[in-house]
């Protein structure tokens, strides 16, 4: 299916730019162009996919075929059940409480970030909220080390965000719980490391980095955990009725999910998980590189903590980082300014940025620095 | 930018099935056009509309635009807030209760038809409800006149769903509550009349019918009732947050706005509802007709409570309706069996439905009943 998306690209004489946007991002040009080209007419049907009834055969196969991709591309064990949910990751700040924490009441949080902060905040609405550890002493530079986790009794999860795209730090281990199910919002780096699926509980993740556009989150949760959610649980967040509905309790997401399906192919095409994993750490890798290098940069991460995903850096005063995202945004590359509560500069490099795009932003790098120095 | 639709017709080579389906449903082909034309380079930005960060310039065009033509095309007055949320029209099932009941604990539903009666039972997990009225006594073929609703006293609003999907229903008067806030589902019929706002208190609808992709609902709420949600709402369900944060507390599903946005350019040529309200007349007397002068055809909603947008209809028999709905979908007319829960036929003729596509239909069926007497 995206064996000629070269002689697309002359076809639809296309001007991309590159695109470090933190979320949503980029997407790959085959997926786009395949899109584009089955917009009005998808495959013979006459309709748009976005036209599609849920429950017509042409929108279930659709379905079906993109669920089934994505366990076998994540290697999903049949204990746990893939849902399409809506909200986006932080309704899920809500549904794990909800769903999860009536066990016994009480929950642990590693608090390693913004997210994973507000995720606290919100449980704290259904329960006792324990944070087990903390990175904020060093302003979430760095990841709590295992010593450093003060687990709870009792707690019904442990809950963690595994990459912080603010501060662009990401855990390199997973942690050890003594059996308190592990929750674990993977929205900056899924289909990026492989997941031991007998480790979690519930993995989730806002499609809007490395799977489809905005709107949906994916749920992968252990059909065990579900049913215990609070009686004033929102019936369209109960983990429960979303595995019995198979996600359509309501209309899904359609077109997002369809959008999710092309993406796996493409990911399929580039080696799957493996593959796309080896390529995340080398195009990482030129950034860090040019960093560790650099007279003017310095990375806002401790090194052991860096983020594959959202490389975080910063010039040397406010003013030259201002100066770096003007002219960097002018040579054709998007969005390199830090998130608006830290300041500083980030690239986000998700899986559909071509290593090309990091390769010509660390020859800017290393251009800029010459002229600035 | 729709005034060449008919050339780029031909340069697609789209063979275009009309899709009668009650949502996801069909949009306006020059709409998937234009989304197809500048879906992987929006307007020179060198990003799809998908890829671009919601706090970025180019986005947030798109999102002022699409709210602003969505306030003038509907009137909406300053009193009231225009909100982009997730979850479809059923997480408003809960949003409704969680946000507007606290004031008095009691709310008063119409249940007219299978959505406001699930509207109804979700709304008893957060207070006490009181069935004013309801249609369930013959199967929900009618609309209760005004004297036939029964309010209780305090309570906090009174709740119905504008038209019924599944019975092909749809009221034609606004009830009077005597001050209590009036709330409505107009999922199925809104773009279609006109709103009086002074009369409402909130009004919502899913996106997948008359508006856009699925994946989103439009609310529209008087800001003074909003601030009064239960402490357990969760955060992405309080009006008020999203009222405060402009629907951007999260990331919005930014594509799917962008997709209303190109319908209201395209309803704004029809002439706005006021233009596309009298084609929907036109169009569903159509249908009504051949149902009247029908004797293999009965129409199923009694005729003073007909839907313009959901023509529902059946034979004489279950294997005549099978018989129907195969041959139409050879000839092209998708998507006419009845609900599951129902059976019989419907044909769900919402704004983007050409009215060829109506005509062709009524043809088709005074042959069919020709063939089959």
């Amino acid at each position: 299916m995206f064996n000629n998306s070269r002689e697309r690209i002359h076809i639809m004489s296309t001007e991309r730019i590159y695109n470090f946007s933190s979320g949503p991002s980029m997407l790959p040009l085959p997926v786009l162009e395949q899109a584009a080209s089955e917009m009005a007419d998808y495959r013979g049907s006459g309709m748009s996919v976005m036209e599609m009834s849920h429950r017509g055969k042409d929108y279930l196969a659709i379905f079906e075929e993109t669920k089934a991709d994505l366990k076998r591309l994540l290697k999903v064990p049949d204990t746990h059940e893939i849902l399409f949910m809506q909200g986006g990751a932080t309704l899920q700040f809500s549904a794990v409480p909800l769903n999860l924490i009536g066990r016994t009441g009480k929950a642990d949080y590693a608090v390693t970030g913004n997210f994973s902060n507000l995720a606290m905040k919100e449980a704290t609405k259904y329960g006792d909220v324990h944070v087990a550890c903390s990175s904020e002493d060093r302003n979430h530079t760095y990841i709590p080390a295992q010593a450093d986790i003060k687990l709870s009794s009792g707690a019904s999860y442990f809950y963690y965000c595994s990459n912080n795209t603010i501060y662009g730090t990401e855990w390199k281990y997973v942690p050890q719980t003594g059996g308190v199910p592990l929750v674990c919002d993977m929205s900056s780096n899924i289909m990026t490391v492989p997941v031991d699926f007998t480790k979690y509980g519930l993995i989730y993740a806002g499609a809007q980095k490395n799977m489809a556009p905005a709107g949906m989150a994916v749920v992968i949760v252990d059909k065990s955990l579900a049913g215990g959610e609070l009686a004033y649980t929102p019936k369209l967040l109960s983990y429960q009725l979303m595995i019995e509905s198979d996600s359509m309790n309501n209309t899904p997401p359609t077109y997002t999910i369809y959008m999710l399906g092309l993406v796996l192919k493409w990911l399929d095409a580039q080696g799957g998980i493996e593959g796309i994993g080896k390529l995340k750490t080398e195009k990482a890798k030129i950034l860090y590189d040019v960093l560790d290098d650099s007279k003017l940069y310095t990375g806002c991460a401790e090194k052991d903590a860096r983020s594959d995903m959202n490389v975080t850096f910063k010039t040397t005063s406010k003013e030259l980082d201002e100066k770096f995202t003007a002219e960097a945004g002018t040579a054709g590359f998007e969005a390199l300014a830090g998130h608006r509560s830290v300041g500083g500069l980030r690239a986000s490099i998700y899986n559909a940025m071509p290593i090309e795009g990091v390769r010509k932003l660390a020859d800017f790098m290393k251009e800029f620095e010459i002229r600035n120095s």
